[in-house]
């Protein structure tokens, strides 16, 4: 991934790319800077910037060419590149984001889920089994996966992120609204949707 | 809410103050930058700095007064402000974010949800009902909401934001992973998990 891209520029190329991919479904070959900006009813400058930013060129009156947008998009954003992870935690979150179809288009695959819950054990959702928590180290030996989509309760889940690291996950997606403390080898991406809750709030209910 | 605050900054004031929440409840009095840097693993002195922009000060070896620092980030982030909404799709991903108890904190209140499904339709979750979603326009009339949280398959979610608007919500926060063209008087936060995923990956996966 291009390192100087910032999260928010990462953000909206994202969000520029669901657009090309609903025009290239449409069979539509060229995009406007001004089209995009209006879905998303941000600055036409600031989609040109972001464009010029990942080296596409655009023509005067025609605007970029769809596909060829979306293909740099995809390179930029390392979207071939496949990215293997468990879930931890078959809870609504956990099964919700397991059916998420469009994260394989961005490389994320979801190989399985694991939970201490016995009736969820032995489950199959969308082709992705439910293993028994126990069985995490096996499996991650066999399968060689070092990231975990955590989505257990939150009076939890400090201590499975302490068992699922030791098992030998490197890297966790953590949807649990908690702070994990982990080893210094061990990276953690707190998801907050409570802060992007409040940062819609903030630009836009008065 | 102060208006100066990035995304950014907002979502650490957020993750700031889940932590400050764990101290209190613990019953721990005081925090310094150091420790929130650490648990956190970011910069000291972009935490120094964040808490000095709210204007919140530390004594030198004792830090902040954790009670203080906490009241001051609810009232920055206006916690106490109640935004009203329903939930439009009660599948998985709807059902998760009605039971996500931390979201009251922060003042979003979560009244009901609403389906198409007759199965699911007069259910309960954790005391919010399901209803049919012909009956959004009534019960908007009734209870004032004007925030709705999208969670419908991302096919319909197109045609049930035309509905849900036209029924007068004004705000909607979007986990269809599709952008909504709507009215220019309504307002959407395209919630973004596969951007937050990528910045993932390009911070810590090698």
């Amino acid at each position: 991934m291009k390192s100087s891209l910032t999260q928010r520029a990462i953000n909206r190329l994202t969000q520029y790319h669901t657009i090309l991919r609903d025009y290239a479904k449409k069979g539509i070959k060229n995009i406007t800077s001004s089209q995009i900006s209006i879905l998303l009813k941000i600055d036409e400058t600031q989609v040109r910037k972001d464009v010029k930013s990942i080296n596409c060129k655009g023509k005067c009156k025609v605007g970029y060419t769809v596909e060829e947008l979306k293909t740099i998009i995809e390179e930029v954003l390392d979207y071939k590149i496949k990215k293997r992870a468990y879930v931890i935690g078959a809870g609504n979150l956990g099964i919700a984001l397991s059916k998420y179809s469009k994260f394989s288009e961005f490389g994320l695959e979801i190989l399985a889920l694991f939970d201490v819950d016995s009736d969820k054990i032995g489950k199959d959702i969308d082709g992705k089994k439910i293993y028994d928590l126990k069985l995490l180290r096996e499996k991650i030996i066999e399968s060689n996966v070092e990231i975990a989509i955590l989505t257990t309760p939150n009076k939890v889940a400090q201590e499975v992120a302490c068992y699922i690291t030791e098992c030998g996950i490197k890297y966790i997606w953590n949807f649990a609204p908690t702070i994990l403390s982990v080893k210094d080898d061990v990276k953690v991406w707190h998801e907050n949707l409570i802060g992007s809750f409040l940062q819609f709030c903030a630009i836009s209910i008065k």
